[in-house]
């Protein structure tokens, strides 16, 4: 058969684990697949392992992509872009791929030169080629500099070298109208790869953004105070009111939309003065975190991470799990609907007024049964059920009866945060109520392909960064088609030193999330950290991201049976704010794997 | 209290129809509404009987809203407008309404003359004042001249009249980034208005477009036969390779969007000549529609209809019933589920060649018993799991013993369309399907605020325009708060006489979906109908949409009890080349209504 018979599809076109995309195509029965960066490094087959998985599923093998940011830099930033694309080229080596995708580049570092962009891709087209790989540039459609491509032809025909030629995409081609003449002038040889992409015509001006994504005021990113207080600045006296054409409130039961549509005027008008809220009393920290429908499981998973079972409640099935400032309750009352994070409570500098304040922002109070001689603790309901305690710790510990269990120091020294996944329509009410109740304030959004469909992101903190919570939600929604790992809930645990508790809750029988190989190669690849580190990051499944301030080490425990909720143990470094979204895809994955009966082990 | 203490809420920012919406924003305590045109048009309550609704759940009428497209224009526009303007008032006075939100222009017949625009509005806002309303203006952010609030201004201190002041909206002014210091040089009391909304950041540039919403060839909009032409012309020999970036299809179950996949790449070879699948062949129109689980209701509706029970199959417990060239099966087999469209026929000129195609595009026969004395018919499954038959209707008719049913002549002519709303994560893929499987041509897609979310639809159809599909899909998903109306299909079919086809199924007892009054008072406010026609449409409920090349004439049935399909009898007037998706809202807002048990009548 000819080549241009063969058909083959970028790894990245599919949902799932790389595992599901490749038994997927090779059902449809493509001839060959792109293997996508990130596919592989959340794999726990070896390249070579992969090679003969492909082979044996009749796959060949078309291209690695992408290789990013690599030409047109200065001496120091080419040293290390050669030094991580040799690494690729060892994985390259082992899955037998013979053609790397390079995308022109968006680096702030490079600079506007065609000569140097030239002769630095001819410098790695000879690295290449000293492997047998040969270089395919591909001009992204938003590339900084060459972002046509009769540009990236310009630039490949000067770097003349047998190993350097082109990848035409059609949809870097087509979305800017390019005129598709000059593809004849470009020699057969020098059209190493072609990759095929239809799109709607999409044009997001403001009449779309518009109709499709307002938000209720403080939801987004507009001043809305300041807009207010210029227009009854300018008296205006007529009533406030909401106009807001959103895709999810049209969709959503009307009923708590309304609700979220009336917290956000309240909370405008306290922006701007005009009510008498208390205003959010200061947080201390995460007080407790209860787990509803929790068993033995869970417990086990708490004495191996090094908590001590140290109380039991005085008239309720709540057992308190605790060492310094992690204090998580295991409430086995409820055993329907499996486990997962029925509360959070906040240590709140005055609860009454705690109280008063979310009763006035429309939080919906939830009824307490408690004895005369336990605490009367108010708790609030969040938009996805969860129940919200407005509390100070030492008010309830009392309704506990000490228990003697075995003490251990795993390094743990506070809940750093909750994650809470939540419901599709509720997201953006979620992070109002977050916001205006407790007084938290939205961090930096994320957004990122997840194995299972895109994942968006909103940290939220207190001003003292006391008590966090990461909401997160699937952008258009979470695969169906994967189940036993939908929405997932997690605690971060501190710690101070992330690699000796990791060595301490292995000593207890702690069973960690295992992450692959492939994702410390790249760690490798990319960062160049010492080497005893990464061997310890290898050897305990710690993940790592870093970002300008500081750096982040985290790992996971599997989810339990039945459970929505796992545990992360973290250490932050520095000034590092973040929450380590860049390593959620290759933690779901590894969860899906886990799920799936692959052993984990510490 | 301040009039500034009020809150207020556009009811076009929750979901529902009108009635959802007020119950639910006076649950949350809102003092009052902005009613939305389009509401109150799909709603059964005059709006005198709305006005003490609102009454009874202390909610006031803050605002009516939006009247487009006014000022600038020439005379006889101007005239039309007047006219139109002057139903609207009649709606607010019954309302008690007392401010209506005129947005400014977007109208291809406006032109860029303030003085003028001023004039009109002058003379708009004289007359509303003679019925004791305002106007409030309001700059559009994508107006075509008037698009910044202090431009709004200029016009509306021109036009100089006590009844006209400004509209401001948040989205509007903070969206383009106007200073707001001019804000406080507006005379309070030309402050009419004020409406908020927040919304994130958003830039649809290319990068987006292409990480988000890429498309599988033949799924989009780019010409990709041309573009693969002019790289094969090149002499390009390599593979074939799709990289598609698609936030459905990354959490889309990855085994039949890897079938999807396939097919785009063999129906682009054939586009470009590569394959040797034969050409489709000419289909003569739906040869028949099955329901799956349809029982006696489905029987009754269809004789109230007009149809025959012609026939009764030989091995089957399936009825044939008939009309002219409308066949429609009826197959009690299969009760579970609900009544549901379980196959779709094409009455192909080669039913082989038809099924050699479908096979060579890894469409999936379906097994398919007959004794040895029947037809032997191809039928291959389509991405939603419903049976598509390429056959000859003289092939099947024949495996059906006539049964000499009661005939009657209610204008039928044959099927028009049939209307199949696709699940969230097929919808591309099913529009490939019906392209490349039985080469039909998409027509204009549309996207549409339905009461319960955003729709998109797909009009399909081959060339001779015999067989249509009318292919739709929830934008987000559809609300699955307000039960009982998801997904439903539907059967149009085509009269010669759409009136007098009302008439005599209505002498069959024939019930069909009532449509408000408000929908006939807007009708008439928009499109000056003959008197005569508007009282028929009226009296029949039915909906009326007209394009450039003709009219369109239709009225429903309601959902039968556990049904998902109701039945449509449309006329065809002149070209007209639509499926009258401008009424759907309504429609649908109808049969929701019919659902809750508001007794539906003729």
């Amino acid at each position: 058969m000819s080549r241009t018979d063969r058909r083959s599809i970028a790894t990245v076109c599919l949902s799932g684990t790389l595992e599901d995309k490749l038994t997927a195509a090779a059902a449809a029965g493509f001839d060959g697949v792109e293997i996508f960066d990130n596919d592989l490094i959340a794999s726990p087959e070896s390249p070579a392992a992969l090679r003969k998985h492909c082979e044996e599923l009749g796959l060949s093998i078309e291209l690695y992509q992408p290789f990013r940011d690599f030409e047109a830099v200065p001496p120091d930033v080419l040293a290390s872009n050669l030094r991580r694309a040799e690494r690729k080229f060892d994985v390259m080596e082992q899955l037998g791929a013979d053609t790397l995708l390079v995308c022109s580049t968006v680096s702030p570092d490079a600079v506007d030169d065609d000569d140097l962009a030239a002769e630095q891709l001819h410098l790695l087209a000879s690295r290449a080629a000293e492997r047998g790989i040969r270089i395919a540039y591909e001009a992204l459609a938003w590339g900084r500099f060459v972002n046509t491509y009769d540009h990236s032809w310009r630039i490949v025909r000067r770097a003349d070298h047998p190993a350097l030629g082109l990848c035409l995409d059609s949809f870097h081609i087509l979305s800017r109208g390019t005129d598709l003449a000059g593809i004849r002038t470009i020699p057969a040889s020098k059209l190493f790869f072609l990759q095929l992409a239809d799109a709607p015509r999409l044009d997001m001006n403001v009449l779309q953004w518009s109709r499709h994504y307002r938000l209720f005021p403080g939801q987004g990113s507009f001043d809305l105070p300041g807009f207010l207080r210029a227009v009854l600045a300018a008296g205006y006296d007529g009533p406030l009111s909401l106009e807001v054409f959103n895709d999810v409130f049209r969709q959503a039961d009307p009923r708590p939309a309304a609700v979220d549509a009336m917290r956000s005027l309240v909370s405008l008008q306290e922006a701007v003065g005009h009510t008498d809220i208390p205003a959010p009393p200061e947080l201390a920290g995460h007080s407790f975190v209860e787990l509803s429908a929790a068993g033995p499981e869970t417990a086990a998973t708490l004495a191996a991470l090094g908590l001590t079972h140290a109380g039991q409640h005085r008239s309720k099935p709540v057992q308190l799990w605790q060492q310094g400032n992690v204090r998580v309750l295991l409430n086995s009352a409820d055993a329907s609907g499996g486990t997962r994070i029925g509360a959070i409570a906040v240590d709140s500098a005055d609860p009454a007024a705690s109280a008063d304040r979310a009763e006035k922002l429309l939080a919906p109070k939830l009824p307490r049964e408690h004895r005369a001689d336990e605490a009367d603790l108010t708790a609030v309901e969040a938009p996805d059920g969860t129940a919200v305690f407005l509390t100070r710790t030492d008010a309830w510990l009392a309704d506990f009866t000490p228990v003697d269990g075995p003490r251990h120091d795993t390094g743990l020294t506070g809940i750093d945060h909750v994650a809470l996944t939540q419901p599709f329509d509720h997201f953006d009410g979620a992070a109002l109520f977050y916001r205006s109740v407790l007084g938290l304030r939205p961090e930096a959004a994320a957004e990122f392909a997840a194995p299972f469909g895109l994942v968006r992101s909103l940290p939220m903190a207190d001003p003292g960064h006391r008590v966090r919570l990461a909401l997160s939600v699937a952008v258009l929604r979470r695969g169906e088609w994967a189940p036993g790992v939908q929405d997932p809930q997690h605690i971060a645990l501190a710690s101070e030193d992330v690699v000796a508790s990791a060595e301490r809750m292995r000593a207890l029988g702690l069973r960690t999330l295992e992450i692959p190989d492939n994702y410390y190669d790249d760690l490798d690849a990319r960062l160049e950290l010492p080497a005893g580190l990464l061997a310890k990051l290898r050897e305990h499944s710690i993940l790592y991201d870093r970002d300008e301030r500081g750096e982040f080490l985290h790992f996971c425990t599997p989810l339990g049976t039945g459970s929505r909720v796992f545990f992360e143990v973290v250490q932050r470094i520095g000034g590092y704010a973040g929450y380590g979204a860049a390593n959620a895809p290759v933690r779901m994955a590894a969860h899906r794997r886990a799920r799936l009966g692959g052993a984990p082990t510490s």
